[in-house]
């Protein structure tokens, strides 16, 4: 018997007693996590001084360092932050469809907990604590897994958010935390269909398309992003500028950062030239195909040569690749290849061209004329998120705790057959 | 190359064209699609005819051979159906929700169609007209595949349809059917990653099984319905009676037929006895748990002893278990250890008792009072079923075309950035 399996099953049978639970049960749960987890700041920074420790000791690069630091402040607004999910209305118990039909029977189509939500993610403490907000406020009972390098962090966190949720009256064995290191766990975890109703993976390109290829149980693809910023012919250089400036460079490391820049190759002289100066002086490094090396040189700023694999790369880093196309359906073709369904730009000042991209574009998001970046549960008013989904299936976009639901039909009749 | 790879790049290929066209090309081609298989109906009954011949040959039993079997009036009535389809409201471009972000930037939420949906079914040759209908009118590109025992009868239905759809103006290639028997064309298509959206199987729980455990494609388990009534001990004797036969044999083939008969025990010397006469008098055979026993003998009515499997067992057939419960909660822990997520109901006169098991009971339709087999896309006023998902994600109960559809975010600014 593997952790993993006793960990869903323990998560399945709590499941069922808290899709009981009222709605400010939830809550008080939810902030009694939070204020547990405040409370023992000292215990996580200790923790998570080991996890740092033991991360630098095996050479983990800075940014992964500063991923996985805690400070008191983080630990504050991670706090915070699950205060906000409890402060979000219930999910739960909403009508969303009803008629009599024909036999008179009564017939209402509710929303309902999906009962087990599995997360495996990387070395972020701060997902334990957000995936147990979001879980426990919509009802579901959790499985973490979470990345090695943070493994005494999230212990941490979830022994005190099981404390809060233990003194708030409901049952801790909501909130299971996988805490062996066998990789061999994360499969069992996958294969764990009829006790774990989703899996959720948060992290790279590699750990998702494992869990694409690998999971029985129904995964939701998150967070891939390789996001292209499209100048049409008709685009206004200064805003083309600030966009692309905004997309690329103001949080490189994240899912919503552009990748790619496209430009109609009729249009390069005027409009690449005061983008690529600017990218340049951000640090950013680029390569392009040989038409937007090309306008490069003529503007003094260095361009790799892009291969193939390029266009379909995300950096998430200080590096763009560049690519001119004949026309607005030559960049919606370009995108529909090579990107990942997540958000995509075109900045245009021409109607057709931004209708057209507008409805051609296969993404969760696609923009006209607005930074990609803005793809985010918190700007869009979901109040917090916990992924957000590329694939077409359940949700798309950013899902907050409404895509941790699911319907059921409560019919009441008074004796109809058929 | 395998085929179902060729045929699901050819689908993938044509669906971003579908998903273009506007809501009277599709409807049209969905008309055009039955009134070119109502006037191939020579030709359809020919490759029908061998099909039967071939499976009676076979030694295939009498109730599959006549699911197989088509006839001048089958074949109206199936292009009847794909007219009332095409009938049905456009489900693309529907706003679900918009708001203008803190930004300034306009943003709505828009149906789209899912991209490529595969369906996998056994040898029913009305579900290639089913299917083709419902994926054509969500803006679908479809490939399907088929039972070998109907593959004559469907590849000239799909011939058929392909010629109406070209004649509408639309691409036939946004239909494919899987032609080769080899089974290892199944397993490709549920690999097909990148190019199949959603593959939706249709049949027996061992082919949903497979598809649950073989497929990296997202999978819509649908279908498998191992469904309870519940006898509450105040239920009422004629109303459970009646509920009973109409669950159990109005249809016994069925998913939303019911399987398994729970009473409590306390209750069973009242609530039994009519009902058991009745279902053996219907030709149903019985088995059961030792105190249901007691019951049937001291009622006259044969019933076999049950085994642990037998609760867990879709028979699809004139057979039913029976099993004694303490009281609500039991009758709700067995159904959600045992049940398929299905349909479920209790009979009672209890309000409480009604509550507790409408809320409890983990299943995509439960019902008080009322027969299990109202659980259906026509009478749940969908028009029309693709399957009835027996999951929680993206859809539960009854999938009409907008569970076809999944969403797009589409955010219009004027160079707004982060």
């Amino acid at each position: 018997m593997s952790e993993a399996l006793d960990r869903a099953r323990a998560a399945h049978e709590a499941a069922a007693a808290l899709g009981r639970t009222t709605d400010s049960q939830r809550t008080a749960a939810v902030v009694a996590a939070a204020d547990a987890i405040q409370a023992a700041t000292p215990a996580i920074l200790e923790a998570n001084a080991r996890d740092v420790e033991r991360g630098r000791a095996a050479g983990l690069p800075e940014p992964l360092i500063d991923r996985l630091l805690l400070t008191e402040e983080r630990l504050r607004d991670i706090a915070a932050s699950m205060r906000e999910v409890a402060a979000l209305p219930d999910p739960l118990g909403r009508v969303v469809e009803g008629r009599t039909l024909a036999s008179g029977v009564r017939m209402e189509r509710l929303t309902v907990p999906l009962g087990v939500v599995a997360m495996i993610y990387e070395a972020r403490p701060n997902v334990t604590a957000d995936a147990i907000a979001l879980t426990l406020r919509s009802g579901n009972a959790v499985v973490l897994r979470g990345g090695t390098a943070a493994h005494d962090s999230c212990v941490a966190i979830a022994d005190a958010a099981r404390e809060g949720v233990a003194k708030a009256g409901l049952d801790p064995e909501t909130i299971q935390l996988i805490t062996s290191e066998d990789r061999a766990e994360t499969v069992e975890l996958m294969h764990a269909t009829g006790l774990v109703d989703v899996l959720i993976p948060r992290g790279g390109a590699s750990l998702i398309q494992t869990c694409v290829r690998e999971s029985k149980v129904p995964v939701i693809e998150t967070g891939v992003g390789n996001c292209h910023v499209y100048l049409e012919r008709t685009a206004d250089v200064a805003m083309a500028r600030d966009i692309v400036i905004n997309a690329k460079t103001q949080r490189p490391g994240v899912c919503n950062a552009a990748e790619s820049l496209l430009v109609d190759a009729c249009a390069a002289d005027e409009l690449l030239p005061d983008v690529l100066v600017a990218l340049h002086e951000a640090g950013v490094e680029l390569v392009g195909d040989e038409a937007c090396r090309a306008v490069a040189q003529r503007a003094g700023v260095p361009m790799g040569e892009a291969t193939a694999e390029d266009w379909g790369t995300e950096y998430l880093d200080l590096k763009m690749s560049v690519h001119a196309v004949d026309d607005v359906d030559e960049a919606i073709a370009h995108i529909n290849r090579y990107g990942t369904g997540h958000s995509e730009c075109i900045v245009t000042s021409d109607l057709a061209a931004s209708e057209r991209f507008l409805a051609g574009v296969n993404a969760a998001a696609v923009y006209a004329n607005a930074s990609t970046r803005f793809t985010d549960g918190g700007v869009f008013g979901l109040g917090c998120e916990i992924g957000i989904s590329t694939q077409k299936l359940h949700v798309r976009g950013p899902m907050g705790i409404d895509a941790l639901t699911s319907t059921k039909y409560v019919l009441r009749g008074d004796g109809q057959v058929r």
